[in-house]
């Protein structure tokens, strides 16, 4: 089976608001085996979803629209849905005592504007919603199941779980096709150095395999389908199984963790507190080991220290060194991390001095040139990194390699050849 | 003329990544006064991507397909488009010099999984990557235009920006409609009091006014249409003069300036020099302020001081005052701001302290409940906030709200009525 899913609304179109019931939609028929082969956002105009309901009527066994079946004026699925397929509308009753129940709940007379919402398609049958006045619907014609639901997720999800999934699921019966996803994510590996590493898991049938590059990692995604539950699941542990061997400790984590999270989780398994100096990335890697609820437990504190003065005054940081090597380079980015370290008594300290641009570039030391120190009880560790993007993407993977580099020192301890050369 | 936009990708039919560059290209389209009728969402699946061309291709002038253009198995969109067209593809020396010289230019040899990257259908002409290796592609074909970008907004924005758009303004040129414009963005109003007070400006009829708030400030676009460009022009002059005059300095800047790049301009014109103190915000002001190119002028430090024995230590925040007031409270705010203010000698401080949750929220002390500090040559001036939303979204607020006490003292004065009651 093939569904299509129509959301609707020009804040969607927009981008005002975040689609977030369609891709939920998306996930839960594909652990029904369904798959959804387009998710089609249009605005609140009635030609544009006609055409989109044309489009998604003419090769598709399972049809969702969501959104636009509220009381006003520019809530226009209902009627565009019935002129399409050529229904008259018709009014529900069950749904007009719902509704009007809805505001005598309330100690409220139903506005006449509402009374639209109880009118429905002829053959529709009526979903109750459990939260708010619009009911949804479902509609069986030409061989379609046609679903209609109300834009807000905390209607459309109690109305999808309860009234939709137990209609496809047993509609299915039958066939029972089965998906599972899982995703891995990888840090220190090019697109291109992880392909050559499994390239001929490519080719497997029964589970696919699909990257996606952000600016904080890579993310694959393995997808297994088949007929039995057992045999999709077997397949997708023995596709992560080689994954995670052929690429080893470049694999940090699966499915929402995050690097920060792990980090995170390692710094609270060890007992360890952590310290950082920023000069590029400004307080970027705070700010995303920050973004793990509950980390102040391991993370002390932080200097971004800009300037040279405030790497000499607050991280000790020589004056020579500065001189002698340069803001950016190995040797500052050492003494950064030590002095961090001691400044507070933190058990691992990470810095990080380089340049982002777009300017500031010379061939010796090119945009994009990055050194990261970690101290740590075993001594000083400096790596050197050459990024490639804007000012943006460059101190984003900076920020992430620094995570990295702890991660590994966490996992392998000083030995691990992710973290660079001792300096101290 | 009307636009469908094809967005590709398992990641965002899933909703594992947000579809940002759909939205932007609608609202830049908009702009051009190209109306999208749907925006579509396919996996990496390639009939799902040739079915969508195919119906996009069935009744609109312009479209855009965004994703699928790297150089592993599942980056199928050029392949795609190809036989969906019955075109050949052809390989472009150009794009090719271009990915070899992108790989040259890290000291790297090119994988050769790269060089699929320079195929394109015959008739198409490539689109220069700034900064990735995937060019893009532009296609006449049957009184279509077709355009293909990669996925990434770092790379799609720049290569819409600099080709896509002024391309399809010269195409746009002839019927003799001028289209225009304004971006005006906004802090320290919510969107219903901006609405009130702009209301009736609403009902014109010649520039439309729409709103965008992110969760970094809010964004009015205002947008003319009309046929002489002197007109057009005046006509949003007109309305944005009068915005400006409504809403009077919550309007901080226009088009493409940022809250921290006005902010690093008028550091500039003062003389200015700044030091930071964050705690909840773990780096996120440091990390925005220093996204400004040459900003090491007026950026000297800042403290990331997440636990209490930081905020003594490298802040001089008394005891007495963490014990009596807590670590978040107007007290701590003002003595961080006025510990930074002195560590290093800037001429400015912003301190931050607050409650991002999820936990840690109490009835007297929320989640979402911040205090920032502003230390100045007049004093230390404390503002008390109370923000909604998730953790990221309190965070986010809470840098913006201090980038923006900041502003309003240097434009100001310690007179200004947004930096709250002098503490010290």
């Amino acid at each position: 089976m093939r569904a299509c899913i129509i959301s609707t609304g020009d804040e969607l179109l927009l981008g005002f608001s975040r689609n977030t019931t369609g891709p939920y939609l998306v996930q839960r028929l594909a652990a029904l085996g369904i798959r959804v082969t387009a998710l089609v956002t249009v605005g609140d105009k009635k030609e544009d979803l006609a055409a989109a309901l044309r489009d998604a009527w003419s090769r598709h066994e399972v049809i969702i629209i969501t959104g636009g079946l509220g009381p006003t004026a520019d809530d226009i699925t209902v009627e565009t849905v019935a002129a399409e397929l050529g229904l008259p509308l018709e009014l529900d009753e069950a749904s007009l005592v719902a509704i009007e129940q809805f505001f005598a709940h309330r100690g409220q007379p139903m506005p006449a504007a509402n009374r639209k919402q109880a009118y429905l398609p002829r053959g529709a049958r009526a979903i109750p919603n459990p939260i708010g006045t619009a009911p949804g619907a479902l509609l069986e014609k030409d061989g379609r199941i046609l679903f209609l639901f109300p834009g807000p997720p905390r209607e459309l999800v109690p109305m999808f779980e309860q009234w939709g999934e137990p209609y496809l699921k047993e509609k299915l019966a039958a066939p029972g096709s089965v998906v599972k996803c899982r995703f891995l994510r990888v840090f220190g590996l090019g697109e291109a150095a992880i392909q050559e590493r499994i390239a001929d898991l490519f080719a497997r049938q029964d589970v696919r395999i699909a990257f996606n590059a952000t600016k904080e990692d890579i993310v694959l995604r393995l997808a297994a389908e088949g007929d039995r539950e057992e045999k999709v699941e077997a397949a997708l542990a023995e596709v992560e199984e080689e994954i995670r061997r052929r690429l080893g400790l470049h694999v940090f984590g699966s499915d929402d963790e995050t690097l920060p999270g792990v980090v995170a989780s390692l710094l609270q398994e060890r007992g360890f507190t952590l310290a950082l100096a920023e000069s590029c990335t400004g307080g970027m890697i705070g700010r995303r080991i920050t973004s793990v609820p509950g980390i102040s437990r391991h993370f002390l504190y932080g200097f971004v220290t800009y300037s040279n003065e405030a790497k000499e005054k607050f991280l000790g940081v020589k004056k020579e060194t500065l001189e002698r090597y340069g803001a950016v380079s190995a040797e500052t980015a050492a003494e950064m991390a030590a002095g961090a370290r001691q400044a507070g008594g933190a058990d691992c300290a990470l810095a990080i001095t380089g340049i982002a641009g777009p300017g500031g570039g010379t061939p010796e030391k090119p945009v994009g040139l990055v050194y990261i120190g970690l101290a740590v009880p075993e001594g000083v560790f400096v790596r050197r990194f050459l990024f490639a993007g804007d000012r943006e993407g460059i101190r984003s993977l900076a920020a992430s390699a620094a995570l990295n580099m702890l991660r590994r020192y966490l996992i392998e301890g000083a030995d691990s050849p992710a973290i660079g050369a001792r300096m101290m």
